[in-house]
């Protein structure tokens, strides 16, 4: 069965998912052409390595605590952190307690940074 | 003075700000040609009439309660509530207690559902 995506202007609870959104598991909430919204659940000791998206990408850490590591430079991501990263901007995560984030992608081909 | 904007890969707490960002100030976080994130501060009572933008949002609400009207349907939005919104989308907002949203749009002028 594929999972349910919300609708525009459904509201979810990012803390508290209704039964229809596993809690422990990694949810795309939404994607269309344009943005995708992922809430993704990370356990501690997981290392994602460096990676780079098509498109900007805000990062929102909403539990737990997580090592980022951008431009060489070591972050360290708790709850309430924020942060941006620029098209193909390379990026890795150590993961230092479970953590959960709401990723926000926008897939946007022709920026004007190409022009 | 105009406000400082956050570089990619640069921290920000959404509920603890630094010095440089006014804590009961509505502040672009953010703004590319593509993107805009802004940290929405509304006082209790405060109504925002019906609008829509042209392109996707999301909304989070951080803080706070706010009555938020999308399709006639009114729906409570309080701390760690989510959604989007479709490109147009008109929605109107009722704040019923001090509320901070995290409100990311999409400029995104030549989506596929033009084709």
């Amino acid at each position: 069965m594929s999972q349910r995506r919300i609708k525009p202007g459904e509201v979810i609870n990012l803390y508290d998912l209704n039964d229809e959104f596993p809690e422990g598991a990694t949810l795309a909430l939404m994607k269309t052409s344009d943005m995708e919204a992922i809430r993704m659940v990370l356990p501690k000791g997981k290392e994602v390595t460096e990676h780079s998206v098509d498109g900007e990408v805000s990062v929102q850490c909403l539990e737990g605590k997580t090592e980022f590591i951008v431009d060489g430079e070591t972050k360290v991501l708790s709850k309430g952190d924020w942060l941006y990263l620029s098209r193909h901007q390379p990026h890795s995560l150590n993961i230092i307690e479970d953590t959960v984030l709401l990723v926000t992608i926008l897939f946007v081909g022709s920026s004007s940074e190409e022009e």
